[in-house]
């Protein structure tokens, strides 16, 4: 079983990283970006069948190691 | 409209963040984790409407900046 795991940044959370690529759009062109925010992507194959143990185990893993969630948010789907 | 951008290494690609991530897992005590890629996400805020118009828009941006075609694939979705 897969798990793709997205970690952004909280509203309200400076991201300079994000700011750097609405910039660089708006040279290459690109009108009507009105806001860029950069996160995580994270891919984790579990050995792990059962549904509902691969959901505690990634949110563990999110909440320990993952995602920082003084600042950061993150969100998760399991994939067959 | 927002586009929800995911841009993860091709397979095949080495990915030591990925590696190092597998680690820490591994260190922590999760154990049945099998490996673990990371990549990206980025959320553009679009001022287009039209989903056509936005959908070509996103792709000109993933091919000319956000995504490295040759080591990366990317995906997106809209979300209204």
């Amino acid at each position: 079983m897969k798990a793709h795991i997205k970690i952004t940044l909280k509203p309200g959370v400076l991201d300079p990283q994000g700011k750097a690529i609405e910039h660089a759009l708006g040279s290459l062109g690109f009108n009507g970006v009105d806001e860029v925010r950069q996160g995580k992507f994270i891919e984790v194959e579990l050995a792990e069948m059962d549904e509902a143990s691969a959901r505690a185990a990634v949110e563990q893993m999110c909440e320990k190691l993952l995602a920082n969630t003084v600042i950061e948010n993150y969100a998760y789907e399991l994939v067959a």
